[in-house]
């Protein structure tokens, strides 16, 4: 057995035996400049669909590197049915926020824009950007798909029945959440954390009252957001999702 | 009722009523270059140990600002007695670490030294000042102690017998944390999370054999270090902590 590559790309092509696929221009600068690999070396690649896969460097230029990819070392395994929805943050801590939903593996990334929402546009290149590296760097297969933002009331009004949302809501009495998470039904989710500084009165009302809704607190203190997200995802996924 | 003061200043200084306390000379040039509060403004200020009061700016120059304590707005309350044990990352994702296990409400904060741990030295101060802006910025009222650094074998070696230690353990079988945290006795906790590449073979035995050791698995997705962090902690605040 050959031990297992630890460098691992995603590769937005079709992958099977014997196929040959390219790098981008980033990855080959990566592969060549930075970790001065040649040819004949291995890599893991997977492109989010077809599992994982040792791939051999068949070629590499300045600016241009293609791969031949040799063996399926893990199969497709998507993570839990799980969107996450949020209000965009700025620069560094929205890429981090994207990067640790990537880690815990949800399905879908969803900008909400909130009347306090203070990012004034989403780089959505950079926010999938950020989900492949977090996915490239920590096992994860299957890539979150990153939704066009949308505003909470068009979010609410178009929501699909059988998708439970879970709202993480500052303003709650302070309860276990784990008692209100155990108490849904499997199914398709979705975690929703606001903007810094919390939903308005309007928006927390309009969430309350939606019947797909639960409501749980997270604790007594004000976490920011990027915190929320990583600590209600968790107790999700450890509860509804694939933690056991 | 006047209106909470927004801006939440950390002051390390006994805090009473009508007490004069200086601020230092970072915070007197954010309140007096950056917000241009002048002298009758409000704030409010808490020093760990006396919770959190309301002040009146009474002198503001240069690097020099004045407060006059006027009246406790919350009394004291410390979070869970849970410490956070951690190796020591590199730069902004060290400062990202402490941020959050300080919004988490830990007690106290713990570098360990793994033989995987990256970064070769640890500035306690920065540490300390990161805890500070969180404890800020999140209304946590009791900012965390720092200690210095040890090597894990030192710690398990003088570990007090009656603190359970929580150790997220990357190479466990995927099981239940919630079910491995509920079977824990109440009482003094620590949480501890390896370095990015996790504990080596020995140190992983090492810390299994510990009778006061409890590892947990946090899901089948490897998690970067200070995302594993958040994840395990809001676990433990939900299961043994103050989440309820």
């Amino acid at each position: 057995m050959t031990e297992k590559p630890s460098i691992r790309l995603f590769i937005d092509a079709p992958l099977s035996e014997g196929v040959a696929v390219a790098c981008n221009e980033d990855q080959a600068n990566y592969l060549g400049n930075v970790l001065r690999l040649s040819a004949g070396a291995e890599i893991a690649i997977f492109n989010g669909r077809d599992g994982e896969w040792r791939a051999r460097i068949a070629e590499i230029r300045k600016k241009r590197c293609m791969l031949e990819c040799l063996e399926r070392i893990r199969p497709q395994h998507d993570g839990p049915d799980i969107h996450y929805l949020f209000a965009p943050l700025k620069h560094a801590r929205l890429d981090y926020m994207v990067q640790k939903a990537a880690e815990l593996g949800v399905a879908h990334l969803q900008p909400v824009i909130t009347r306090r929402t203070v990012a004034a546009r989403v780089n959505l290149e950079r926010m999938r950007a950020n989900a492949i590296e977090a996915a490239e760097q920590c096992g994860v297969l299957r890539v979150p798909t990153v939704g066009e933002p949308l505003k909470l009331e068009a979010l609410l009004a178009q929501w699909p029945a059988d998708r439970q949302m879970i709202f993480c809501d500052e303003g709650a009495e302070v309860a276990n959440p784990l008692e209100a998470l155990r108490a849904l039904a499997p199914g398709p989710l979705a975690v929703i954390v606001g903007p810094e500084g919390g939903f308005d009165p309007t928006e927390r009302q309009a969430l309350q009252g939606c019947p797909f809704t639960t409501a749980i607190s997270l604790g007594p203190r004000i976490m920011r957001a990027d915190t929320a997200a990583v600590a209600a995802l968790a107790l999700v996924n450890a509860t509804l999702g694939d933690w056991h």
